[in-house]
């Protein structure tokens, strides 16, 4: 990221916040290619020449999104399971945790996949980096209390799959009033598999 | 699909597939927003007004082409499982259809997910009746021999979500040699679960 100057100041961090948080609106209902930064800066409730003075153009400010979401999945997920006692329980309160998380924040999917229309190699990149991280944390727990031994890349695909499937499905598609519930469908699922 | 002409004459049939492949090209080249239909008639060599014959208008042809990538999928899969002897089979089989066609296809991915772009309701339809096919099969066979009893909807998105990730990494980011392998690495989880 090397087209982002992160602010120094106190003032100059909710100056870029504020320009986040309208990018990440704007990019939402107008679209990428819809949004301008002259939007951007109006919502954030600066002058356009603000936006430079942290984001070489549109494009890396998009970036930026795209990183503080796979950031903020990724921290989020890491402070739920740092006390849990097997691997059943991370998975059970990571998915939990990732699906709060897209239900809490509507834009998400859509921002992420975006991607793919506006260059593939970031759709590509942001599930690579995803999936890279998980599969080497898979790999260090394939012990006797851990993970089967299955490929640990396979399984990273297949864990994320169903976490955004899931994700689609009952915080995006329609609200699920118990998460939980859902959570413990799929638990069972990858605790037996699928079939008798 | 009220906004669709279907045709009835050979010639007919003919013009209508040229007409939708040439879509299928230009939206994946140009996106559904930047491929106009003067696009789409050149490429498929007849006059604009042809396509008016067939499409009442753009989004009409798109939606067409969602609805006969779903029926591709649906039908290719069911053809190659119908003489499978159990479940597991079948799941192998159905992914392996899946993943090969996706490869084969390299714009299907890139269609189908822009309906979320262009109307939301599209994209949740699109999935929407894929996973009430697949739950109402996967309810059928949950018996002696058949699916553990969990909640055929979770089982379908799962299911879902396994085989498109799956399809992302080993067709979309790069294209594996060995899908076979690929596939037995997944059904070793499906049979087993993740956890030891």
């Amino acid at each position: 990221m090397s087209h982002i100057k992160r602010p120094k100041t106190k003032r100059g961090r909710q100056t870029f916040q504020a320009l986040l948080h309208a990018a990440e609106h704007q990019f939402y209902k107008l679209g990428y290619h819809g949004a301008t930064i002259k939007d951007i800066t109006t919502e954030a409730n600066v002058g356009l020449g603000t936006f430079y003075i942290y984001f070489h153009d549109k494009k890396s400010c998009y970036q930026y999104l795209l990183l503080s979401y796979s950031h903020l999945i990724r921290s989020q997920i890491a402070k739920r399971i740092e006390n849990v006692e097997n691997r059943q329980e991370a998975e059970r309160l990571g998915l939990l945790e990732f699906l709060e998380i897209v239900r809490d924040n509507q834009s998400i999917y859509h921002i992420i996949w975006e991607s793919l229309y506006i260059d593939k190699e970031l759709f590509v990149d942001y599930y690579s980096s995803f999936a890279e991280n998980y599969a080497k944390n898979i790999s260090k727990n394939q012990n006797e209390t851990g993970y089967r031994d299955y490929d640990p890349e396979v399984m990273a695909y297949v864990l994320m799959g169903i976490s955004n499937f899931i994700g689609l499905r009952y915080t995006l598609f329609s609200k699920s009033d118990d998460l939980e519930e859902v959570v413990d469908e799929v638990l069972k699922i990858l605790e037996n598999g699928i079939f008798k």
